[in-house]
């Protein structure tokens, strides 16, 4: 299993389905591009798109979409969290997939360890205003609480100067120092979700 | 218009629709039940049993259920806003709602003031976990941000002794710290709110 | 004395000394000014010139400049709650300011109110790095719990865009939506302040 | 290297000097005691004892303790960072100790990367009051952003009921789920630095 490709997971988390086109969408491309070289097969799920609904159960019944978003995750190494800023705080479809993954806590495998444990989490936020290092220590506490393990440097963000109209999606260019930034959490995601394969967390 | 009662509206962010009974209805309701004595009429909303849609426009479109909660918003003096805290955070209906308020923002009054000033807000939290402070905090900030003044001490919270199972529900009576906040948020909210009405924030 | 003039008290907390210049400071100044055709005397420190010692009493003895600091307070109808950002949290400094107002909660009037109800906090933010949202968050929750009032719109901020090095008191000149929310804040402060010197809070 | 006994140093946020007691010390010895089956050497810092200067340098110069509570930090592989609860927020001390290893950012090694890179970290709050999520969302943001990396189920805490008195050093016995939650959070430390220590995070 060690020298299968790592798989990664990218759950935008805009407000607007497909085909609008999504700032929190290409920063998360842009992190999943990186990690090619690392051989990290990615994909991405614009959440919006998918009826999850509100609940704290891995499965809230008729209509759900979640059951399907979830056994993607369980199937990836790495979960690439991407959401916009909105009053400052990440978006309700990020906290509604925080809800759901609320859940996989009481599941756990045959060593008491809960079973999302291994996996790495990397965090990118967007926005035009203000918010994201809030946003990446909501979403680092959150993840790793139900598992998830925190590489170096794993939270990448863009917003413009305060109180000043601009979108992510509408820069000419990427900046170099995000562009780094997301090289940096891509490589150092895949390096410590490839170490957690070969070395698994012990059970207590 | 200052002597007629001040219309309170608390907006109920549990996760579970209606009649799941929700610690968050019931620290709502108590809030409410306080003002009574201050000549305040007051509705619950469960948030949860509408459609809101996913979005910050003022009104998402076909089957969006914001329009009609937006206006009783604009009908009430006071706000109470009531979450659960999941995973340390107020529930994604709770920020649903603090979304589809920003577009508040550009609705403005002929003197050029956000409609929403004048209007008083009072936040209660409630959790098995911790995360209350936290969440008055954020809800603070966005409430604030879209023009509802806060109130001295207008945020009341139950959550239980950390890492232990236990909802605010499920107590045999309400603590008396808890009951004591109630009063003191409900009381100095309708002073405000009244106090609002006849002096009203000047334009620039 | 609800003719005489407002005062107001902007507590500055900038992690350098005076002289040196502080970008936290040229905006609780620029904040001071505009009140000042409101009837408002404004007045600055700068926290860390002086020895405000670790705790939570209101005087933590021998060298422990607070008590002077909290005489100011007192004296003051507005605060001016200023913070530069690191690591995207409010400065040591300012949460420090914070945990000695926590003292204050204990002391009550002869009706049971805590002795700072009836003040109004503004809260102003400036950063090279994003933070100031949930700065301005983590300052209402705390500065209301102890008895703040927050007017409409009492939050103002400067941050550069992400990752890019640039101070607010090395701009040009101030950005017009900084100003102008300087002045809403201002004003909005100044009008609150003065409505509850009429109208007092009444006790439960 | 890779066979010597793990480093871990806690540092003790209090606000109060040794020897009096406090909470969050013990909640640290109590995962450094953890890892000693781990092949783990602890060592406990109350950063309050020594005087840390305000600043974001590594050395601020005369009288500045920082520099030796530093080099206790570079020689770690683990750093357990124990903060009480003040105001919803974590202590000024703790966060004065994020504004000082801000300046390590800009120290690389041969290869470009932080020089804290491979170095895990693990978050431990108690307070009476609520607050512990926000503050391991908090800390977790900061210390990974200048290079920690953060193992699984990294943050433990312990909090009274909702406005009740009572403190973690009170307690007539440690909660059995707090004492699950330490030996998680020191064994998943002890195992991702030791994996660190042999797979090293690559260069860009």
């Amino acid at each position: 299993m060690s020298n299968t490709p790592l798989r990664a997971l990218a759950l935008v988390c805009s407000l607007k389905p497909s085909p609008a086109p999504s700032s929190s969408q290409l920063l998360a491309e842009q992190v999943l591009e990186q990690p090619s070289g690392h051989g990290v097969e990615g994909t991405v799920v614009r959440v919006v798109d998918h009826n999850v609904l509100p609940g704290v159960e891995a499965d809230m019944g008729e209509g759900d979409a979640w059951p399907g978003i979830r056994e993607q995750i369980l199937a990836a190494d790495i979960l690439v969290f991407a959401t916009p800023t909105w009053m400052g705080h990440m978006s309700s479809v990020a906290q509604r997939v925080l809800e759901r993954l609320d859940a996989e806590l009481s599941v756990t495998d045959d060593e008491g360890r809960p079973h999302l444990t291994g996996k790495v989490a990397v965090v990118a936020v967007v926005g035009n205003e203000d918010g994201a290092h809030k946003i990446i220590a909501d979403s680092f506490q959150a993840l790793n609480d139900v598992g998830f393990s925190i590489p170096a440097q794993a939270g990448t963000y863009w917003n413009g100067e305060a109180m000043l109209p601009g979108d992510y999606n509408d820069l000419d260019e990427t900046p170099e120092a995000v562009a780094s930034t997301n090289a940096t959490a891509a490589s150092n995601a895949a390096h410590l979700a490839r170490a957690l394969r070969t070395q698994v967390y012990p059970a207590l």
